[in-house]
């Protein structure tokens, strides 16, 4: 929450992290965009995920889900294809979490890092958006983004990444925050991804660890222009 | 919480954060100070925060309210005004949380973050401080501190803050941390608040942006000495 | 969790933070070692920590128990000696849990923090392996591991890692990591110690305060070579 909480701000988004079911209804015409996340899930979270998603989704505001560690055990796989069937504008998962979550594999996730490569879980990212009507995120050392015709690839981002712990959440944050002004959810997912990647890569120019990357990623947040942008996005 | 305690001990105090009602009734004896935060409110917590609260109120033992987000939703007025009823030392929140628990509007919160200027709600932290005997601080660009007859103005801080999570949070835990060596409120208040902006201040001379300005602060908190306070505190 | 997480990352490990118990079962042979933290500890989680404590003894696998604030209060010292009856490989602890938790003293503490020296509870330690068949790791200045006959002391560390928080939870942690490559219980647990002593002795020399500290700890924890190790360890 930390991490998330300081990349929003960053770029000049406006955060809240809400929890408790009875604020889920009044809450959610406040909120522009939504990210359900299940990384420390329990079972008393999961209403208030369930009522968040339906409201934004009766709303017609836009939601992401990042089902962290779905396919690892049979509780988060339950609720995570649950939360799938919910009309999520996006999902944003690691290759293994993709294949899982598309039914391709019971994978037996030893931790919430992925075990497969972005690349082989396109076809699965496509079937995910046959079933789900989300645009579908694969990230990894390349990202992917489908919305099951078009798929885009973000070549932007730095190896450093793997060792910074909720990267892959900030990212479905920030891909949330890009969808409260860019409607098409696959330009705004695109747009969201490539944008972190170029930021850590520019951090990681100067950073001597995972712990400079960290604090120098949030300050490249910070300081990205229209220039930096156009020269440095690598979308295709 | 982990900026929260990173804050408390740069500034060489003790924090301890205790979630379980189990642990409330003998933990408080122990405890100099408390802040109860409503920051990410469950309703399985607000029995701890209404029985610490009650503890130290019972004990003569000062705490502070951080009614996070309060006239966001029906549930967190509900939580925050039960427990600015409580008599808490001082309360300290931005001013559109001053607003909303001064029952002056209900503020479509669509963050955590103030809709408002911190000048505008001095008078409705005047009026709280009738209501709740507490000493009322309002955060923000400029920061105010008021016992009802006097208020305190206090220029320090920079605009970066803003950029930065769980900065309010800090602030009030460094209220309570001052208040168990500053038996007045409204003086234990104003000094923190200078503390942490002048920190800040001397923070940013040196930050690129967010990241940096976040570490940058608890090194800074951890080295302010004497000559520095005398020549930085811009309290009025 | 945010420090404990990016300390393993940054080491090269894999960490996964599961709360719910509908996971444990399911989880627990997927993990290779376990801590069971009772920092922010309330009752709903304590029935996780016991059947994850419980899994990974029935598996023969590595867990550590960490038992924050133990003898602060009755419910916490209740669940911290009912979590060291069930078989934990090592226990990490300050030297006033040590003496909590040994039965010595009922510590009446003010916070997380050791009130005691590590030494004195060299004693304990040596009292509390009997009773738990567990290596006990004593954290403090410096540090301590006996299993029972021998006392290893480990003089790596630096006096800033006392304004850092989460330092003793991710010691936990890495005597965990290192649990999964070396089988020796009491080798494991003094290298982790003085792996993670190393890195923040390495991180201090350039570090301007506890905010830099913490980073800089990072980022020499990904860095820390065979040659660095050799000449730095500080194992007797």
């Amino acid at each position: 929450m930390d991490m998330v909480a300081n990349g929003l701000l960053a770029l000049g988004a406006s955060p809240a992290m809400v929890h408790a079911v009875e604020e889920v209804e009044e809450f959610a015409p406040l909120a522009r965009a939504l990210v359900v996340n299940i990384g420390t899930l329990s079972s008393d979270r999961v209403p208030s995920m369930r009522k968040a998603a339906e409201a934004m989704a009766t709303l017609g505001k836009p939601w992401v889900l990042d089902p962290v560690g779905v396919g690892g055990t049979t509780f988060r796989t339950t609720v995570a294809r649950d939360l799938t069937a919910m009309k999520p504008t996006v999902i944003r998962a690691n290759a293994s979490e993709v294949l899982a979550l598309a039914g391709a594999t019971r994978v037996p996730a030893s931790s919430v890092d992925s075990a497969h490569d972005s690349h082989d879980a396109i076809e699965a990212a496509k079937r995910l958006v046959c079933e789900s009507h989300a645009v579908v995120v694969v990230t990894g050392a390349v990202d992917y983004v489908t919305d099951g015709q078009e798929v885009l690839c973000i070549r932007n981002g730095h190896p450093l990444m793997t060792r910074v712990t909720a990267l892959g959440c900030t990212s479905s944050a920030l891909v949330a925050a890009f969808l409260t002004v860019e409607p098409n959810a696959l330009a705004a997912s695109a747009q969201a991804l490539a944008v972190l990647g170029l930021a850590a890569e520019r951090a990681a120019v100067k950073a001597e660890g995972p712990g400079s990357l960290r604090w120098r990623l949030l300050d490249e947040l910070a300081q990205l222009d229209e220039t930096m942008l156009h020269e440095g996005l690598a979308i295709q």
